[in-house]
């Protein structure tokens, strides 16, 4: 019988799990470490920080320190798990409040990642950020009142919205990406050519296929040393300050010197109860592997939304439930100057690495009817399953519907629906709000005649 | 062997019918018949062009009819067919060009609906209108430019579409809605409750409850005698023109006339294949009987969705395929004042008609997470079916991404799946576009636990 549960981590996932548990169970004992000092906060909400779009920091804590109390929760704010003797089922932690011993029934990994700092000369200079932390965003809002030029080093989801919010606060900002288009691991290069052209008309300096070597200044940026991937050309963009945002990785430290298993993905391997091969021992969240929906293959999320979904259900099992985790699918989507960037499930890369044959439908439509005011254009893309003619992902790019139309190709996944069904979708119709046949559907017409369905 | 299509009427179902007997067979021959002198145009667009949110009249036309001929299509516009000799298959018709006879192989009934009009004294002075028509859009538009005073009567989309646009235009605005809300065809009293709230606000004067009895004035309005259904009271509405809004019947003397049998709904019977009692006779859109998606209770759509979506099903059979209609789920959605309103599948009403026994997830949630700025109230039912868990309908009430939500219901309604389905269901989540847990899946928390699911 659980007595206790530990909780290692208090982002979504630690701070998800902790309540879940309660929830389910009104009197097991519950702790919650956390290294940072600060109760759950959103990490997404970070960059609107800078941007003004949230307003203050503490609006982004989402669960006060001192709720934790009325929910019977002892949350260990600002302590670090140190060691664990898992044998004796015991952990011991340090920090502000001196060092302790706690026993355990149940164990939580919720310990989230870290950057994964890429080989760049300079990284240890004042004014080079991250950006994962309160503290982290707490700076770089100082650094937008006082600076002139930002570089942005990764042109991923966190350093694309990290860009956007320094240009609204005025900067010039320049993305450097390594690969040869931003946000390839959300939608294909040719979304990603939208994308860019639109931050690009917005103002944003994106480097792509570019190599950021060195950082340049004495003890704060000058400058960052840029090598062209194509041309080998180098040359030095001015840098007032420095975001590194070039991926992160699993913090499993802990979970490894106890034995759990770490998966392909770096990631600490769950089954579909988020338990790791230790009985009583569960992972969720970005330090996590499970599994992509439709493939089955090792996956982790590193999206908020899957950190919840496993950390529920960890927190039920943990208190002696039975819940159980779909799967990732991997839905996601962000705006980045009003436009609307949606990709669900696999993209043309991550179909090709899974072995996945697809057969793709294209459209380029409008969110209204033709005939009344103030359509946008819509990029869309669906991906069926060349053999089975299922549909095994999408992508959508707009000024306004994107995102919520991302939902129904989700749920279209998740109920394995085949291109015929898409095109058998009734969607809803008004000449304020989208035309007869959606571009969802339009998309999955081309698809089926394609596929002979 | 069809040699010869015979489609009369040629709104959104006839001449969707028309394009996709023509995709399926390259040489058959295809007549379509008007009444109207105008060729597809769409009728849900009309209360725009008094709007102006649709430019030209002219916008509306979908296919313009000099477009037909390059189908190959036999468009005869403000011609009438005026008898049907079944035994013969052989047509007889009337209009502008003179009288003729047509044989056919294939008969597509998609006479649409009519107003049905209500027992209100005075209903065939001048400036009382249908909006139904282009030619009614057309004299509407005309007197929203030399009047101040616009009574409609009916509270349903089509009243309230108009209501909209005449209120923006500079007009005052009553509605006058026997029933006790407005839109209760599509949504339940206490949504309906929000709308009125909403659009009172805005400027219009809303009488539910109310009957409206007689249109005074000598030649033209000058007032309406309304009568509260409640205190018995009896008053005059100013009213320099009216608009009668309160619903509309099926088209279906011609088909009655040859034997087409009728169903329950005054509807023309027809089963999966969109044919009715008589072989390869078909009929599609507003005059079409055909079956509610859930429940297999005879349903008459109503929609220009499932107009369209019949329309390809027996075009394609009438010309020799083998396509099949799903049922009809009735997705419904408008935009009224910037709110969107947004149904689906059974209200509480049409489950109760039907002997469904449900229960409800009701959540008043935000469109965006409660840290970003800017996000919207969003009032969101979901029901699901008390003994099954299965989703059998949803409203949605807002200022943003309120019908976009109401997409992943209707596909949900399709695929049948229940209230631990929709709780799983992976949304999207960025700060910028919705929070981790959609309002969605909040609902289906809410009736999950209602239901021990």
């Amino acid at each position: 019988m659980v007595e206790h549960i530990a909780i290692i981590g208090c982002g979504a996932a630690g701070a998800t799990a902790a309540m879940q548990a309660r929830k389910f169970d009104r009197n097991v004992q519950i702790t919650l470490y956390n290294s940072e000092k600060y109760s759950q906060y959103s990490r997404c909400g970070l960059p609107y920080t800078i941007s003004g779009k949230v307003k203050a920091f503490d609006d982004l804590v989402l669960m006060p320190a001192e709720n934790w109390e009325s929910l019977n929760i002892y949350a260990k704010l600002g302590i670090t798990v140190t060691d664990i003797d898992h044998s004796n089922h015991e952990l011991s932690f340090g920090g502000v409040g001196g060092e302790g011993k706690q026993e355990y029934d149940a164990l939580i990994f919720a310990t989230g990642a870290k950057n994964a700092d890429p080989p760049i000369t300079g990284l240890e200079k004042k004014r080079v950020y991250g950006l994962r932390t309160l503290d982290d965003a707490k700076a770089l809002a100082e650094e937008a009142k006082k600076s002139k030029n930002a570089v942005i080093i990764g042109g991923g989801l966190v350093g694309m919205e990290a860009a956007e919010a320094f240009h609204e606060r005025g900067l010039h900002v320049t993305v450097v990406e390594f690969l040869p288009h931003v946000l390839l691991a959300m939608v294909d290069p040719d979304m990603a050519q939208i994308i860019e052209d639109h931050c690009t008309e917005h103002g944003l300096t994106i480097l792509n296929n570019t190599a950021a070597q060195e950082i340049k200044g004495k003890d704060t940026p000058t400058g960052v040393i840029v090598k062209s991937r194509e041309s080998g050309e180098i040359s030095e963009i001015p840098a007032d300050f420095v975001v590194v945002a070039t991926g992160v990785r699993p913090v499993t430290e802990l979970a490894e010197k106890i034995g759990v298993e770490i998966g392909p993905t770096r990631g600490i391997k769950t089954d579909d109860r988020m338990m790791t091969n230790l009985q009583d021992v569960y992972a969720v969240g970005d330090c996590a592997e499970n599994f992509e929906y439709i493939t089955k293959t090792p996956f982790t999320g590193g999206l908020g939304t899957i950190a919840v979904r496993q950390a529920r259900v960890a927190g039920i099992n943990a208190a002696g439930g039975d819940a159980k985790f779909p799967g990732i699918v991997g839905a996601k989507v962000t705006k980045i100057f009003d436009l609307e960037i949606a990709s669900t499930g696999l993209t043309e890369d991550l179909a090709q690495r899974f072995n996945v044959p697809i057969v793709k439908g294209s459209i380029k439509g409008s969110t209204k009817p033709p005939y009344y005011v103030g359509g946008k254009d819509l990029k869309l893309k669906t991906f069926f399953n060349k053999e089975t003619g299922k549909l095994v992902g999408g992508q959508l790019v707009g000024l306004e519907d994107a995102a919520m139309r991302l939902n129904v190709l989700t749920l279209g996944i998740q109920q394995d629906i085949n291109a015929v069904e898409l095109f058998d979708f009734e969607n809803c119709y008004a000449p304020a709000v989208c035309d007869t046949w959606d571009p969802l559907v339009q998309s999955a017409d081309a698809a089926r005649k394609r596929l002979k369905l």
